[in-house]
């Protein structure tokens, strides 16, 4: 457990866009199926966030007053995973990056604070938002209440019922939680329902925008800290370069924000995982689809399992969505980045031995990359190859913890 | 939200016990009420921690073994409050200890270690205890699955209703979880009622041994490494010392850890914050006193509000203790250290202006010493003096917010 601070937390964030080993297909109108213009955008994005979707600079201020508040937890630890290498016996090396220790113990606010802060400077009040986990919804939440705004949060229902803890965290920042559907109480809900109702409230009002934690260009760029922060650490470190790097893989927004910085260095290999019940990647097809089940949000080129398919309620439920990043799925498709997936209780049995090792409890979104990050050590023990692990060590669970329950207790669905 | 780093560790714990202002009065056996031997505590204790108890040395080294699992989150950030000096607009420089980064994500497990430590140096293979919060027998949990030992938590009925994911995080660890009493299930529960029941289950096997989260000498002991990493940290931060160091106190613990490193230092105000519902140092008695209910250990010299006295169930669980540690005790007697008391409501509102300020949800325990930090800060306001205030923000509250949820709906007892 070697930690590695740095004093400073980046000035700008990494545009992947201009580096992309092939251009991007743009977003497309849900009405007229053409391509978006920049107007399109303007009943639910602040301009500010509008221009960085499709901005051509590869590298994107950030403005002073979001330093300011990101520096409440910025620059956050890069940890070496010493005691689980050793109870692999594995020649690899681990580092792990540190985002669970945000104000909502995940990479979340790291775009909830610049997504508030731009929409603020556009005069609106409120903004709505859909979450899974809990973890996007309390992020905004907290970046609302530094910028003296509102929050309306649509949490999907399983895990509103699941996890009345995140609620309560939203309601301490004072954030408003409602369970979605809210048009059909007897549906579990998904991201994709929940996202329906947050952008028809926030389409209604003229002092509303909708902010998404996830898929967006703009939200992957503002998550790029992570990556940047971790390239420099690993020198620190002694390590030229990661030979891997490792994240969950819902939207696509805590992946994309530590690997996308080293997407230029064609050898480090850059692993998404994602749950055997929502195989987006590894089993969805390429294709432009809608980002809501409701059919109100522009195409997107993306890995899709369909807008109507319905995921399980697995524990990670910020992994429960059915299309992913476009700039995510453009890298899997031109084969730069592989994809995993993992049953749930091979990511909980991650979890509980990375516990063990380090003394810290993951989210169940986290443990699939630590599953991610434990086979590939076990494989550097099998060739003997000192290979370096790099993995996002996205979110703790300590509002997770009735997932452990149901494992503890052999009650976990899909194993 | 300046954050000051270590790179190391301290190799030695600060014993205050041969520099307090006068001698410590001993311990009594509760048969005989002559001062207690070493002999007498051996079937509860290694004898590597009874003479700890009353060692006569100023340092004791920390052995190896130790320091290497405490290295995992140690050494703990120092973070200058900056967003809640601005807040209040105060001239004081407002500085916290962040004990909420350890696996329990509280202190405890700075003494669970040690203990756990030298039982399995002795052969012993199971251990007992009690638990309020939840926060002490989490980091025994986590302590003993480091030695492969078992552990045996007896949990006050009130905190293992209203905390259920304290008990799975202990689960989690292997540790095997009842309420307590366990002779009525109707009470519900105290601290001393816990530690009877621990006690008895310790006393009946040869392979047990029992711990205590604090009160005792050895357990302050382990906590010095708190206030030790702060004294070097506030140099790097460039202030020469403190003006004021406080802490909650229900056993005494985490008041000990940071305050005895400055306790021969005239200049620093030394202050314990307790709830007003169980004001043990600021209305109870200095007398020797049980610390149990059953009246089962021996007898301490220390500011008691009587064995048998029923604290009501304020959230601030770890709070809820009749006595107090005989070297705090003996601190306050002799007019070294500071004592106030608060009713739970004004600690809440204290809580959540931190948790807006700084992003962070404290335990109710911690609510306590932010509460007494804010007004120390608001006090300077007044008289424009530039104080350096340090507190111990001694754990989060993410397995608190059932308590935030009473809060934010008012239904807070003793409000």
């Amino acid at each position: 457990m070697t930690r590695y601070h740095l004093n400073e937390m980046p000035d700008a964030w990494y545009n992947a866009i201009p580096e992309l080993p092939e251009p991007m297909q743009p977003p497309l109108h849900p009405g007229t199926r053409e391509p978006l213009g920049p107007d399109d955008l303007t009943p639910l994005f602040p301009m500010g966030l509008i221009m960085q979707e499709a901005s051509p600079d590869v590298w994107v201020s950030i403005p002073g007053e979001v330093i300011d508040i990101l520096r409440m937890w910025r620059p956050t630890p890069l940890v070496r995973a010493e005691r689980l290498e050793r109870m692999l016996g594995t020649p690899a090396r681990i580092y792990f990056k540190d985002e669970s220790v945000s104000p909502a113990g995940s990479h979340k606010p790291n775009t909830a604070v610049p997504q508030a802060f731009y929409n603020q400077q556009e005069g609106i009040k409120r903004l709505t938002t859909e979450t899974g986990a809990g973890q996007w919804g309390t992020a905004l939440s907290f970046a609302t209440a530094q910028f003296d705004m509102e929050c309306k949060v649509y949490m999907v229902r399983s895990s509103y019922e699941q996890k009345p803890y995140r609620r309560i965290l939203m309601e301490t920042w004072g954030g408003e939680v409602v369970p979605s559907p809210v048009a059909d109480p007897s549906s579990p809900g998904s991201l994709g329902l929940a996202i329906s109702d947050a952008v028809a409230d926030a389409a209604q009002r003229e002092d509303t925008h909708y902010a998404l934690g996830s898929v967006l260009n703009h939200v992957l760029l503002h998550q790029t800290v992570i990556g940047l922060e971790a390239r420099d650490q690993l020198k620190l470190a002694g390590e030229e370069r990661p030979d891997v790097v490792i994240a969950p893989c819902g939207g696509g927004s805590n992946l994309g924000g530590i690997a996308l910085p080293f997407m230029t260095d064609r050898d480090v290999r850059l692993v998404a995982v994602e749950p055997a019940s929502c195989p987006t990647l590894t089993e969805g097809t390429f294709e432009y689809d809608f980002g809501d089940t409701a059919g109100m949000t522009p195409l997107l080129p993306m890995y899709t399992l369909g807008k109507d398919f319905m995921p399980p309620t697995i524990h990670a439920g910020g992994l429960r969505y059915h299309g992913d990043s476009p700039i995510i799925s453009a890298l899997v498709k031109a084969g730069r980045m592989e994809a995993v997936a993992y049953p749930q209780g091979k990511t909980f049995e991650a979890a509980v031995m990375f516990a063990n090792a380090e003394g810290r409890i993951p989210a169940p979104e986290c443990g699939h990359g630590i599953r991610a990050a434990i086979d590939e050590a076990l494989a550097a023990k099998e060739t003997g190859e000192e290979k370096v692990i790099l993995f996002n060590y996205c979110g703790h669970g300590f509002l997770d913890l009735a997932a452990y329950d149901d494992y503890n207790n052999g009650r976990l669905i899909d194993g």
